[in-house]
């Protein structure tokens, strides 16, 4: 990025739609980011913030004055608008909302008061309602003085005097009924909303089962608050789904992947502390039989093989019983024939790597003994393992901990404390005098 | 599930929409799936094999006749019903084919003939076309004729008299515009389609990217062929999502959870079989010291942390740039950067966690030369976790391999090796005669 260069990327991201100039952002490293940024035009910062990962938004957001950020954000919709407040420092927030005009403010405040990840964070405010009683000519011809619908609009929510909802018409609809009709005739009856509490999460589900593109949210009066499109959906989809697996590797789900060096190394040294005191605790059991060790260097060189195979066994349980519980498949009511099968998959591992792993032995180091008691602490392992990665999620889901998040390291430790401990000390217990 | 329950359960079945039916199938052990599948209303069995996975749908279909299986499908959409044909083996498609009516059959074979995973596989023929010197008037009124439109519809696309391609309609936009305007003056000119043959992982970018609710499908010489809609999207992102998350633990991506024990343990015997190959590696660097680690019981003791301390590092690197290829912020054009800033946190992690588990060392064992050795062992196997978690996903992409499949192994591999050899081989050096 050249200085003469400066002109010729100005315009290029100036033809580009916002989702490709957010990708660019995305793709450049921290310090490139800033110049870059100074390039756009400040029409489209908003357009732009919008398409950002939350951490790469702060990032910018930090180097701009409030009122920039103002103007910036002025014309979001509501649910973009409180996402991008949410995460900033609250300081920063404050700053931002009395910067903004009255209208702006009070619309987002009153979704700010909703909790975070829940239905109300998510809507949008700018639903089109019709009246029961109304009939479709006089819709037809008010939609075409009006000349406009919101963006994404596939459905129209009936809503009585009181403003509750009582149905839904969608959009199609309302082009191949008979004009002389009422809304009232027409429309879907009983048309239940989403409660402005659910979880994100548990609306996304919805939406997948019953492929909804658009759904209505009301109170607890079944009063119309706003809807909830699709478009919006499938970001909760891909940021859960990437939660999952960010978090399975001790990793930040929002993390940027050209973050600053210092910032990067300060997120993952949280998970680097934890395995740091867990190997030390494996260590710990070895420890244990170091009279053992001393005089058996063949000990040391096999110890790794038997937590090691316990771990990959123990995750793919893991892994599997967390997916079931993300697709809802898996629940404290049905969970005991999934723990029977994981502990008779165990078994069935353990026989089988057992009998693999003792032949390798005893025909490497011509120890037919040896073999015999890396089998059996094989056996044992893979037994724990499978109980451990059934049975762990589901305890942890119960204690509100996410599983994605710790159940790996718990379930390693696990496995290596057993899988140290059935060998050394069988072996101790056979072959010492 | 006793006797007497069954017209209860059969009635509760009955009343469930599809896709909550589907959802306890999947929650249930295999067997009681079967008896299950028994009670459901034959008319029924199409809807809900629409709703439930490929490996529970297969493992229910090849206990069914052909001719039940025909009948099931008969009223799919074409994009499901391939979809399910694709996954069956050939002889059983065959047999089901055959069972089906000509018009069913062909529209079948047409679909079968594009290749999987790409955006003709996914796509719905069920499109209305509209011609450009058409009045909205006219469109109206056809549309209140006919009385319904396909699921789903957003969008009317418009083409000329070589079904090409030339424009499109929101649904919307009808509603709002004046009646005496044509086709041609309302649509948006230049849409562009989706080629026939794009990869259905790409086509999920652009509807993300763009927020589409539905999507032209195009061959090259821009007919229109059909439209790829959102719900079909969310379920490949879902299931892509989730293909990184399984393959990362060593799982088919379709498994099903409470699939009958011999296949799971079968299926997971592959993984385990790859990791006891590592593991024996790992275990033969480490006899290569023998000599030393019979002298030296401690080193035996230690000899797990270094590697396993890679391993960690080295996975969260690998996690990061395996998403960031997935969003598409990382190519081979912007790689070198993301390399040097992996690097750079490997040797800035080698640093802190070196000094760390030296002191430890150092106060546990009492021997300071032990803490400088594994400290220099970490450094060394840190800055070794960077590189190769930055680099071998993008070499792997570049050779085809998905990396979420066998990255981890490899790396981990390579951590294994690289800090036993780092550990016993100074610890050798300096602390034998």
């Amino acid at each position: 990025l050249s200085n003469g260069m400066y002109v010729q990327v100005r315009k290029t991201l100036h033809n580009m739609p916002a989702c490709d100039v957010a990708l660019v952002l995305e793709s450049t490293p921290s310090k490139v980011r800033t110049e870059l940024w100074q390039l756009i035009d400040p029409e489209f910062h908003g357009d732009v913030l919008e398409e950002l990962s939350e951490d790469v938004r702060n990032g910018i957001i930090r180097n701009m004055v409030p009122e920039k950020v103002a103007d910036a954000v002025e014309d979001m919709d509501t649910d973009n608008l409180v996402e991008l407040l949410r995460t900033l420092p609250d300081d920063t927030v404050q700053e931002v909302l009395s910067s903004m005009d009255f209208q702006d403010r009070q619309r987002a405040e009153k979704a700010l008061a909703y909790g975070e990840e829940t239905a109300g964070f998510v809507m949008n405010t700018d639903t089109i309602t019709l009246r029961p009683d109304v009939t479709i000519d006089v819709i037809l011809r008010y939609l075409r003085l009006k000349g406009d619908v919101p963006e994404d609009t596939d459905t129209f929510y009936v809503v009585n005097r009181h403003d509750k909802l009582v149905g839904y018409v969608p959009v199609t609809k309302l082009l191949t009924a008979r004009t002389d009709m009422t809304v009232k005739e027409l429309m879907t009856k009983n048309a239940e909303g989403i409660p402005v509490e659910m979880p994100e999460r548990d609306v996304a589900k919805l939406f997948e089962r019953y492929n909804w593109l658009s759904a209505p949210v009301v109170d607890a009066e079944n009063h119309l608050l706003g809807r909830i499109t699709i478009d919006d959906v499938v970001d909760i989809i891909r940021e859960d789904a990437e939660h999952s697996m960010m978090s399975m590797a001790g990793l930040d789900d929002e993390a940027d992947t050209y973050a600053p060096i210092m910032k990067s190394t300060r997120r993952r040294s949280i998970w680097l502390g934890v395995n740091l005191f867990t190997a030390l605790l494996a260590a710990a059991v070895s420890d244990l039989f170091e009279a053992t060790l001393s005089q058996l260097a063949v000990l040391a060189i096999l110890n790794t093989i038997v937590p090691s195979m316990g771990g990959v066994a123990g995750n793919q349980t893991l892994t599997l019983v967390i997916r079931g519980m993300a697709l809802g498949h898996v629940s404290p009511g049905n969970s005991k024939p999934l723990v029977i099968k994981e502990l008779a998959i165990g078994a069935l591992n353990g026989i089988i790597w057992a009998v693999l792993i003792a032949s390798v032995v005893a025909l490497w180091k011509q120890d037919v003994m040896l073999g015999a008691i890396i089998a059996f602490a094989m056996m044992i392992n893979m037994v724990a393992a499978g109980l451990a990665g059934a049975t762990l999620p589901i305890l942890m889901q119960r204690m509100n901990i996410d599983p994605a998040l710790a159940g790996s390291v718990i379930l390693t430790t696990i496995t290596d404390v057993v899988g140290i401990f059935a060998f050394l000390g069988t072996a101790t217990l056979m072959l010492m005098p």
